[in-house]
């Protein structure tokens, strides 16, 4: 995946990390987390990020409130460890790129008690408008994404 | 779950059936389908009365774009053997009592394999509007779910 | 729902509250949380009964890992008022009865900001062990059950 | 997401083609399919292939109880269009690489009555045996897999 535009590198990014129990509708036959379930906890990542950079707890409903929508175009996922019932999960959060009509996400999960790493991946956003448009960021929102 | 005005009595309902696998993602560490995909059997079981019932693919989508949702406003299910990934399911839905501003649909899951009968269910349904406003069924829609 | 015999008339049960945000993933296209993702959230009520009952963060999976399984023979939920993405809901769960081979819980979910009751329901369960034979609950689980 | 060993260019893959309803569980608060739930779309798709490939309903729960688990290392989609309840969506599937150890599925889903392409992307999988360590696909499964 490529990691766009180079200002993550010139400065830390706001990191925010979420930690929750593995529901147990979330296994599968395999007796572990089903894989699709990553791409819900990374986004349950990226809301807790948006709560926290928006210092609110409506996170990423603000934005769509104010018209706009972060659509996913892209996803990313390296599965690294099972995870099971009875576990805790942790998810970190970062936007690792900004570019003028979208960003990235990545992630990583890991085993809350253990420390040990579950998996990695990253969400690439587009930003529309009410019409289902694609646009530009407006500035008040890319400011936040920016960090 | 009480069942409404008599015109059930009065008439054979229109049932209709629909198969499909059971999905991996739809089991759980029990190595089983869990309890909550059988809600989304119902409602798919309801797409299909609907896209029969309405002799047109887009089924219930068509109540919608004409301004009126169909809401959730209880659901009930019994559940009496297990199934597995690897085995087919069959829904038969039909529409179990209609009152001015709802109606009741009811649902058998069977293996269908095995014919051995899996759950059994009904869901409570409400009329609303585009504002949200419970309303009484419309005369065109309630002919429909009449049979 | 038949709440079954009449030890939770004599003494007050142990009622466990847990408090989340609503998962963008949750919501369907009514704009509001599916009502399927309820019984994922009584599950997940359950699951916090169990941590608090256990006083130990794996909980059920403690159960399982004893031998038994606490297999859903029913599910039982009316909606009240719909919950949107933006939103937390507080899931307070209690075992309302306690039979030889099974258990009834409840559960009240509420809108955590606001306080307004969304759902009430309720789920039964029937003891299995290994091997997915119906036994007596083992009076170790019983009497954490009865509280 | 590298493709992995040269035979797939040596021959057509073997192209498994399965088609279905959008279920209205699977839209979000934006009017259309979540993202997530393409990764269950690419595992039925999985599903179908297998059923297909090896002429039998039970499909992949074969390989499952022959005690062989291809299990998810790495997902990866990109999402080109939105699809909405009421439309039929078509899943194409093939094995784009097998390697001795695991192979990578990929996966193209359109809308059944436009044909408008929706999302394209893959799933590497691994091979484990009943005690989850990574083993060789045997040779009777790799077979399968090379077509």
């Amino acid at each position: 995946m490529q990691e766009g535009i180079g200002w993550s590198m010139e400065r830390k990014p706001f990191v925010v990390e979420t930690t929750f129990p593995v529901r147990y509708v979330e296994t599968d036959a395999m007796g572990i987390v089903h894989h699709s379930v990553y791409l819900a906890w990374f986004e349950e990542g990226r809301s807790a990020w948006f709560r926290e950079r928006l210092n609110d707890p409506r996170g990423y409903a603000l934005v769509e409130e104010d018209g706009y929508f972060f659509a996913v175009t892209g996803v990313n996922a390296r599965y690294i460890a099972p995870v099971r019932f009875g576990d805790r999960v942790s998810v970190r959060t970062w936007v690792s790129a900004v570019r003028s009509r979208g960003f990235t996400a990545s992630y990583q999960v890991s085993n809350a008690e253990t420390g040990v790493l579950l998996a990695k991946g990253s969400t690439t956003h587009v930003c529309l408008n009410r019409h289902g448009k694609v646009v530009a960021i407006p500035p008040h929102w890319a400011a936040k994404l920016l960090g």
